[in-house]
This record gives structure tokens, C-alpha cells and sequence, in this order.
């Protein structure tokens, strides 16, 4: 049994999109409950998850940091990225694993929700056949973001839909030009080539860009108002589908 | 200044997909400083808004239903149902602008999140212009299901469109063969047409079947394997994108 008297178990916890308040109560009481909170980070970073949350950590809890080897300096479609990555999240499981084996209670914390786009999905798959599991859905950080900009997004029996900016600009115009409503995503150095195919796909007009989401400094803007195109990576693009009915 | 001090001010608030515990502190406090609670229902039924925040109302709150004329019983593209529904959103902004303008803050509680396929939103359009207006987010009832299942959703570089039930047919076979994952909602009296598109589309097999996502007596079962097409409005389908990597 662990500490609190509850069986080991893994908890997927969304601790939503930048701002504090915006964590559910039954994140909060997992991370009353649990023995050890793990969150992933950039090596050498701080983890936003862990930002986002960590008013809310119990005194004294222990902490597991997950920290990412490579990101952004290997191609991600090179096998030597994937070898990598998957030998990381496989160290991520055991890290975690070892914690349940000793009936500790292991909550991974994740920005938004954490199986949509989210790194906990990769210890989910690899621990959830063989441990106690429950994932608590948190709010998204497109929710986040179209509820600071106060923009109505999909209404009706419209089609909305999530798009990488790292697809091609082709891909892009055909699928922006396809959907009612859309968020574009991993904006960062895209964003040159996410303007052009909006204005291909005759969105531009419509496109707001959102820096920060929920955090302090936020910032919206009309994509067609913004000068330059230098984007954080966790830029996105949204293009409200709903028009007044 | 309303009752609590504070300026007369429109919040849409999320109480998210269900489960009590899914609110969030942001949701928590604009209850409490809320002097009116507003909440959508069907003619005749009991708001399923009200039935997940009602705990966290302050006592002797004054609450105002904003009751649909009709739902279902004229077909949605019908001129008298846009009109109906026109009029019935220019009566509830009516309603609540009294209240603004007796400076009392109203909170519209919505399941779910106010901005993604809201009823708050037809309040929004017509008052946030003239207004002070506050949105926050929700956890979305399409996270509250992939949850409540510990299904992965979508992951790296996946495009994730969610499709209303209505579509036809052929539309619907079209989409879901291009998106990697998917979420279909308004299932209820479209769910043969589903199963049958998921089918042409090759994704049955990935397909699962779930109702009542976070709520008490929720049921997820592969669609596959379920015997029936009957299913009630707010049932969806999810479609997983994401393959272990």
C-alpha cells in the first residue's frame, strides 16, 4: 500500500491549458492522493506541465522529471529520431514502473489533456495492460485558446478539424479548404507556409493567431495583421468555422 | 455593482463532460461570484448543465432556465425551425441582458466547452459586443469519452477532424478515410449510417461505441460488437488514430 493507503496505481492527469485555475478538481485530488508526480520536460527546460500545476503539489512530494534527449535537433521522420524516442519513453515506463512495483501511485502530469497530442499517451500504451490506469481529461489548449479570444469555433453539424502544421502546403489548402472550422498546430517555423496555404484556401481572412494560449503575455492577432513570421511552437492558428446564425 | 461587488459582466463557464469533478477552480469561482446561473434545457427535461454544477451553486442562487421550443420535431433545415430557434436565442439574450442591466453578473453554464458546439454561443455572438464578457474553457464531452475509455486519441503529426452524425453517407465514408483520427458525434438516430460509413471506410474494426461518456452508467463497447443501432443523441463514436510507436 502506499503512503496514503491507496493501491499503486498510474494516473494520466490533464492539468489544462497555461492557467492555474483552469485544473480540474479531480486533478487536484490526484495530485493530493498520489506518491510521486512525473512530468516530461525538454532537457534543460522546466516542465510547463509542472508550472501549470505546481501550487497544487502536496509539501514534500517526491517528483520524477522525464526529460525529452532530442527534440527538435534530429529530422522526425529520420529512423534515428524514432530509435531514440522510443528508447526514451521505454526508460520513461521503467522510471515509472519502478514506482508502481514498490505500490507507489504515480500521477503524470500533462499540459491539456493527456491522450489528445499528449506525451503520456506513450507510457499509457506501454503500463496501462499491466498496472491500475485511469486517465483524468483535462482542458485543451485549443480550448484554451479560442476561450481567451472569445471565438466562437464549430457550431452545428460543422466539420472542425486539427491540423499539424508540419503537413505540406498542399496538404494543407486541400484539408483547409475541406474543413468548416480548424486549428492549425506546431505553428512555430510553419508559419510562413500555414499563411500561404490559408490564403490559398481562402481562410486567411478568418485565421487568428494565438501565442501563449492561457499564460501570462498572451497574445491574439489576426494572422493577416501579424507583420512577421516568428512563431513559438506552440503557436496555433485558429479559423472559426461559425458564422452568426 | 451586483451583489458581490463586482461589475455586471456575461461569463460563459464550462462544467465539462459530465462527472462533478471534471469542473474546474475557474468554473468553481464564477459560480460563486456569479448572481444569476443560467442554463439551456430541453422543453420539459432538466438541464444537463444544472445536473453537473448544481453541487457547486451558493445557496439561494438565482437561476434562469432558457428552455428550447423544439429540438428534434421540425427537420433542422427547415425555414421554421431557423427561425424558431432565431427567435428563441434573441428571447434568452433578452432575458440575460435584463439582468446585465440591472448590473447583475450572469454565468451561462455549459457542458462541456462553451465555444465548441455551444448553446452559450448564440448568447455570445449577441452580447459579448455590448458587454463585458469572460469565457472558460471546459473539458470538451469528446475528451471526457476518450478518457473514460484510456483510449489514445492522436498523436505527433495525426489530423484529427470531428464529423457530425448528419453527414450523408458518402461524405461521411470521404472523411474518414482521410483523417487519421476521428470523433463522431450527434450518433442518436444516425448510427446504422455510421457503423455502414466506418465499414466502407475500413475503420470499423478501430471503432468504439461509447454513451454517457463521464456520466453514471456510462457504456463504451467496440462498435463492432454491439448488437444494435440504438443509441441516444449524445452517444459518440471514436475512431483512434494513434498506433503504438
Amino acid at each position: 500500500m502506499s503512503a496514503t493507503g491507496e493501491a499503486a496505481r498510474l494516473i494520466g492527469v490533464g492539468v489544462g491549458p497555461g492557467d492555474p485555475e483552469l485544473v480540474t478538481l479531480k486533478a487536484l485530488r490526484a495530485l493530493r492522493d498520489a506518491d510521486v508526480v512525473a512530468h516530461f520536460a525538454k532537457a534543460g527546460h522546466a516542465s510547463n506541465a509542472r508550472a501549470i500545476a505546481v501550487s497544487h503539489f502536496k509539501p514534500g512530494v517526491t517528483e520524477l522529471a522525464l526529460c525529452y534527449p532530442v527534440t527538435t535537433e534530429i529530422p522526425k521522420d529520420a529512423p534515428a529520431y524514432c530509435c531514440k524516442v522510443g528508447e526514451f519513453f521505454d526508460d520513461c515506463a521503467m522510471a515509472v514502473a519502478a514506482h508502481l512495483d514498490a505500490r507507489r501511485s504515480v500521477a503524470v502530469i500533462c499540459e491539456g489533456d493527456p491522450l489528445f497530442y499528449g506525451s503520456y499517451m506513450h507510457l499509457h500504451v506501454r503500463l496501462a495492460p499491466r498496472y491500475r490506469t485511469e486517465v483524468i481529461a483535462g482542458v485543451t489548449g485549443m480550448s484554451g485558446c479560442w476561450s481567451a479570444v472569445g471565438s466562437p469555433i464549430a457550431q452545428g453539424d460543422d466539420v472542425f478539424t486539427v491540423l499539424p502544421g508540419t503537413l505540406p502546403e498542399d496538404e494543407l489548402v486541400r484539408r483547409l479548404a475541406d474543413a468548416d472550422a480548424a486549428v492549425v498546430m506546431k505553428v512555430g517555423r510553419n508559419l510562413a507556409k500555414v499563411r500561404r496555404a490559408l490564403d490559398r484556401a481562402g481562410r486567411l481572412g478568418r485565421a487568428v493567431y494565438v501565442e501563449r494560449g492561457t499564460m501570462t503575455g498572451a497574445l491574439a492577432i489576426r494572422l493577416a495583421d501579424k507583420a512577421d513570421d516568428c512563431a513559438p511552437y506552440f503557436a496555433v492558428v485558429l479559423v472559426p468555422g461559425w458564422v452568426r446564425a
